[in-house]
């Protein structure tokens, strides 16, 4: 029985043919490269490991995206990966433990989502990351920030980027301060990540605050602009707690070491912006292209993961989605040339084609029957074996 | 709450640490070069699809060892791939489909298993694949012989390798014109697979053959040996039908153009080889190192698979683990030796960063605090750049 739509892909599920295949097999290589060639260590985490694994702490959100399945062996949930970082963490704070060095590792790999996103539509990313482990410092976000950017600048994205900054620590501190429950704090955070004004006013007034923590709270939606920025925020969030303070204090000192290290980047401070708040502890970060509400890169710090798997360690990190970079370059130009050989019985045939395959050309051995002509031919003339244009 | 246990991994799941993920990567690149530089392009087909689509047809084998999914989106069945093949062949079928030229595709991705191998207790291989599309003759089963050695000698595996030959039209022809029903085909087909003599002989007296079927389907477990069994199989399977003595025919030829193409490999043609029985459909093949019950790499022909995708066409390829490989070698040497370089904001300083991870060096941006040392160390001695040893 023929069936007509068994070609079919699931919503959110692509395949790469061919030419697009190629293109992320080189992008691939290129960033695993430049990756191992900042010190960063490449591990391969499985497809699927015990549910509880890959949820543990902070990674809890990551619930609703991730597919589950029974384990025939164990009777227990497995889930399919939806994020390999909390896999890394997990072999940071316990495979490669170290406790007194810097771990940095990368990885590269499909994850899958129950649910499209809701830009790209995409439920199949290829998932690349690199994170640092056992450094605290404004200095690992930086590292972490120019990795990403040297990443995405080889390869080729055109035109500028937008780098936008922002630190969870704020807005946390801000709602303890105030002493906001957590569905308060749940409320005005999805109210906050939409800057959506009036109804943030709204949410304030009814949780009856003191003036100040309303003032406070209020403003951080209006913080946003360049290094200026944390000036202005420093005096408007003057009587926010310690733990604030210290926020702005790693963002002062991020922007000036990213003016000295990334001095050509636009960079957009954006204290509102609390992408992964139940996840991150710190610094956040995200590359756009203009003109875009898509990232292309994002990380940020996340220094209590490592606590599940009975190891604290301070970390921090990116990740991009591999296929939707190669989704942003024009199609590559013609396929590579292919030399044809009709095989015969000759060591020096052999050793023609090895020669011509191991400088980089592609050789096919035309079979019999119905293969299609080649624009080249490897053939012997005079004795020689010799690739001619055959038109 | 730590969880003490949230590190382990399920039974048969495993990952990869630097040191192998290393190794890996690079047979990775190692292959996929030289699939491609004799003509085959690379496809990334997709996790998961709709469980019919990947238990189409031949492959319904599967349903076993694949996971099954709820879609949230449509409600439908998914499967997690337990082989790429499958999916490739629909790819050849539908996407890339072409009714004249050859086509050869070849992939490389994770596969998921519900049970263990009996062997390796491994659930998730590393699939890579190479098929050819759209021709019948012995001349494409030589070349996918001959590409899957070539990548098993390129992987550096030691020792003497051993290419074993089957067909299952033989057994499938003896089977039809014996006129042995579907249940006592497959009772016979697994005591065959076992070379269970006493087993098989139990069977063929219970099944009240004619005498000379009879004689034909015990011989097979038998004719197994070096090219000249195929002299003694075509005495012994004299009365065979027409499709047995086609099978036959078919492996004479393989044996000729191995002969000329593989010269130095051994070859052990064995009848009663039916890996893939209910998959395959004319050559089957297998490199095993000696010594090993264990196939590093197996292949065959399955001409039938493009059919549910609305396109039947001949094709034959191989498939091989890329973890199995990995762990047939010893494990590397010492990782790469790493410069330390202590980040100032000096545009020389960056450009000497960018030569040394240029040329292949990890330059290591040496964090405040916690960082360990390298034994080499980028430092500016006399206004320039150096590379010095720190022991």
């Amino acid at each position: 029985m023929i069936n007509q739509e068994s070609w079919l892909l699931p919503e959110g599920i692509d395949e790469l043919m061919p030419t697009e295949a190629v293109q992320l097999e080189k992008l691939h290589r290129l960033l695993v490269d430049r990756m191992q060639s900042w010190g960063y260590q490449l591990v391969v985490p499985p497809l699927v490991e015990y549910l509880d694994s890959l949820l543990t702490g902070t990674a809890k959100t990551l619930d609703l995206q991730t597919f589950k399945l029974i384990d025939q062996l164990s009777g227990r949930l497995l889930g399919i990966r939806a994020d390999m970082t909390p896999q890394v963490a997990r072999i940071a704070a316990h495979r490669l433990r170290s406790d007194e060095a810097i771990l940095r590792l990368c990885y590269i790999g499909s994850v899958l989502h129950t649910l499209p996103d809701g830009q790209t539509n995409s439920r199949n990313p290829i998932q690349l990351g690199a994170e640092i482990y056992g450094h605290a410092g404004a200095e690992s976000d930086m590292e972490s920030m120019q990795l990403m950017i040297e990443l995405l600048r080889i390869s080729g994205l055109q035109g500028p980027l937008l780098l936008d900054i922002g630190h969870v620590g704020i807005y946390r501190g801000l709602a303890d301060a105030a002493g906001l429950t957590a569905q308060q704090e749940e409320a005005l955070f999805t109210a906050l990540q939409r800057k959506a004004l009036p109804e943030i006013e709204a949410l304030l007034k009814e949780f009856n605050l003191a003036q100040a923590d309303q003032q406070m709270l209020l403003a951080l939606s209006e913080l946003n602009g360049d290094a200026d920025i944390l000036d202005k925020a420093t005096e408007v969030l003057a009587l926010a707690p310690e733990s604030v303070q210290s926020a702005l204090r790693s963002l002062r000192e991020l922007s000036v070491l990213l003016s000295d290290r990334l001095p050509e980047m636009a960079v957009n401070f954006d204290l509102a912006e609390l992408r992964g708040y139940h996840y991150h502890t710190g610094v956040v970060f995200a590359a756009y292209q203009p003109g875009s509400s898509q990232a292309v890169a994002l990380g940020g710090r996340y220094d209590d993961i490592g606590e599940d798997f009975g190891h604290a360690q301070p970390a921090t990190g990116f990740t991009l989605d591999l296929k939707k970079l190669v989704s942003c370059f024009p199609a590559a130009t013609a396929s590579p040339e292919k030399i044809g050989v009709v095989w015969c019985n000759e060591p020096e045939q052999q050793h023609a084609v090895d020669a011509l395959r191991e400088a980089g050309k592609v050789v096919v051995y035309q079979l019999s029957g119905a293969e299609t002509a080649c624009n080249q031919q490897l053939i012997k003339i005079e004795n020689r074996w010799q690739v001619v244009e055959t038109g």
